[in-house]
Formats: C-alpha cells, structure tokens, sequence
C-alpha cells in the first residue's frame, strides 16, 4: 500500500487567492485552475475577463503539471520541432499543454498537487502561478 | 444589439460559499460548480472528499441548468422513456445532465448563471444547489 | 494537506491474479482491471478470449466504482427509469457503468482502488472481481 | 480467410515482466502497456511511481506501433514540420504518438503485437520497450 500527500480544498484555495492577487496586481484578469496530484481538479476561478478557452486550458495546465511534475514551459521546451517529445501536445485528447503557466506544488519534496493558469501571456500566465504556490507555501 | 447579465466572481463565490455551508450542515462533501448564462465555468470546488466523477458531474449539470434554464431535475422527468426528450442525456457528448442538482440562478426575470452540484444524493444535490442560490439572492 | 492510501502495483497484482483464478474456474475469459483510489490505471490484463469493448468497460468499471465508492450494480439500481440517477450512464462521456462488475476495494475503512471486470454475464464479472479482492484481503 | 498469429496472454505478461525489469534496472518507474495486433489492449501496469498521463501515452504508443509497424520514434522522424506526415500526432483522436517508447512486436516475420512505454525520458522509454521485447523473443 503506497502513502501519500494532497493538497486539500483550504490549501487550493490559499494557492488561488495568491495567483488572484498577483493577477489583479500585474491587471489581468486570469483563469486559474488547481489540480491534486492525480491531476483531478479541485478548485478554479475564472476573475471577471477570464478568457474563455482559458477555462479548459488553465484546468489541462494544471493535469499536465501534476502528472508529468514539471512546468508546462519545460515540456514546451521539449516539444518543439526535432526533440525529444515533439506531438506531446496532442496526446491525451489535447490536455499535455506545452505553453507556460502550469506549474506542480511540490511540499516536502512530494507532488501534492498543480496549478494551471491562463488569460495571459505565457510569461503572466507562469509568474501569476508561481505566486499562487508562493502564498502557499509562505503560510 | 444584446445586453445581457452575467454573475460575476464575487457572486460566483457567494453562490459556491452558501451552498459549502449547507454541504457541511448535512455532512455531506461536494463537488459545486458555477457557470455563467452561457454555460462556461467561472468558479468551482472539491471539498474534502468530493467523488472525483462529481467534479465533471457538476460543471455539466452547471452547464445543463443554465442551457435549458430550467433545474436537471426537470430535464430528467422529460427524459424517461416515452416522454419527449428521451435520450437527451446522451447529447452533446453527454453534458445534458438529467440528474436532480443543476439550477439555473435568476435575477430581475433573467437567467444570468447556474449552479450545479454532485456526490451526494440528487435530493442532497439540488437542496445544497438551492442553499447556494438562496445565499446568493440574500446578500 | 490529505494523506491517503493507495493500491501499489504489487496489491494490484494480486487482485488481478485472484480474479483471474476465478475467471479460469468458471471457465470465463475476462477483462480485468484495477484503479487507484482515484479511478486511474493501475494495472490491466485482456485473457485470451476476453472480448474488445470488455478492455475499455472493465477500465471504466473500475473507474466507477473508484468514483462513487461502491458497486457498479448500485448505480444501476439507481439509475433505472424514473429512479434518481436516470442517465448517468451517459455522463463523463460515458465513462459511469451501471452494469454488475465493479467494485471499490477498501482496506482499514479507506476506499484505496478498485476493480472492474467484464466479458462475461454481469453476474459473472462481479463474482469474479469480488474474487480479487477476496484473494488482496486474504493475503 | 486470413490467419493470422496474435500475442497471447502469457507472451504478454513475458513482455511486461521484461521491461518491468529493465525500468527497475535504471531505476525508472514506468508505464507499461501491451496490444495485440490490432492495437487493443492485452495488458498493463503501472509501476509506483510511474505517471498518470503515462497511462494514456504508453497505450497509445503501443497502439501507434502495433498499427504502423514501425517504432513511434520511426513515426516522429516524418512528423516534423516539411516531412510527410506532418500533423499525423493529431489524428485518430491524439492517439498516434510520435515520441520514442513505442515498438511493434515481430514474430517469424509477422507483426504480433506491440509495446508502448511511458514516464521516462523518450531514450529511457525506448530502451524499456525494447528490453520487453527481448524477454519475450529470449523465452
């Protein structure tokens, strides 16, 4: 029998409420998704002028992010053209997003759960996730 | 030209906040999605010990009560076998929830979002779905 | 944070090879499949014989019972003509079974993973998923 | 008529036990799925450890090359951008995987099956798959 850790709801939202108030800081208005470590989603905010495809791939950054337990920008950087992982994007129905802004949360050196966001600029869409896990993690 | 209403965040979380606490005066942990009029999601939330299919479950019963503008409770009486919309909970790649625990949120006469909830019964469902509205209306 | 218990691969195994000595008893050969706690793959295997629709219903009767957190054969019950779950064999694109055949698997209380099975009658792939679980339990 | 010679599911496991091995060997837990000829499913494990859309990825890597024949990293070499089947990643629903970790299975000159693995990187995965391979052809 495996043990392990996963965020629970108090801790997703702690980690929306930080990307929100960078969100609002930088002023935009994002789609922000947090996921378990399954990948399974737990909670999500679209703020006022949230991008509607956004809702889907912020939700798909943060399954990717827990489940391959790096950022999305990292893969992207794999999935380019003649490397190693080039196609991933279509994989699994579409969900492997290889754009910035989807990041694991790791506590304890375990995978407890992801972020996803989107609305942005992939630079935005990963600085605001970032801060999500950052009001985390300074609890 | 159209000019329409939508809920925004702070009432997206105001429905979600009401209907957490009629989940937890029964004791029962939900999945409660809102959308907005056109169906998209704009906020959402596992509580501790939601089912992991409730997590799609209420985001589409969400999108059904704000497609239909009418509760899945009422979609499912039509639904039956010889009645008028037989198998439509097979449309729309299985989004038309015909399950007790999606409502549509109306304001001034207009329907501006919905709210859909999933893992208890569907009693238990469409009482906590009505707890969120009721909160929302009361503020 | 949550901690929870998990099948490993080896209490897959094992519920895999119980049900399979079942399924070679009564003569059937099955598909069998068991999830983790939160319905994703764990372990698979197709018996020479086991029919091809059987491969992704014995996955989603386990994906199932990992959901809801009990049989298969319940949901069925509820999910009748004019019972409360009316249709949920079509939601989550048509991933919920509510034909005999997939059961939770709770060790100490705790819903951990689950089993589905499938190529034989209903009645057959619940004895024969109930066997793997009996042959986990037992070890 | 045709005849044709198909993996059994003995082969199968022998497949499976092999690479499980050889993952265990450079200390990779993986995602191992097996498919007949035809591409459908005839067993799988994932290791502890191994990742959850690995679970989709190591079956559609073996789907992929049980029906091209060929290795999926063979498929990702005309994918790239100018090549000939450029876009192919996106047909059949995302399931054609143009990543390493994918391997037809030959037997006496015939395709019997396939192999797919997925978690590690696409030089690791490849090497897990070929090492299955081996454990059966050795046997």
């Amino acid at each position: 029998m495996l043990t392990l850790k996963r965020l629970d709801l108090m801790d997703a939202q702690a980690v929306i409420a930080g990307a929100r108030a960078e969100a609002e800081q930088i002023g935009v208005p994002m789609c922000i998704a947090v996921t378990d470590e399954s990948g399974n989603l737990l909670a999500f905010e679209r703020m006022d002028g949230g991008k509607i495809p956004s809702v889907t791939i912020a939700i798909d950054k943060s399954y990717t992010a827990a489940g391959i337990r790096k950022g999305t920008h990292q893969l992207g950087e794999g999935a380019q053209p003649d490397k190693p992982v080039y196609g991933i994007f279509a994989t699994v129905g579409g969900r492997m997003i290889t754009i910035a802004g989807g990041l694991p949360i790791e506590v304890d050196g375990e995978i407890v759960g992801a972020i996803g966001v989107s609305s942005g600029t992939p630079t935005q869409d990963r600085e605001v996730a970032q801060a999500g896990i950052d009001a985390l993690l300074n609890t």
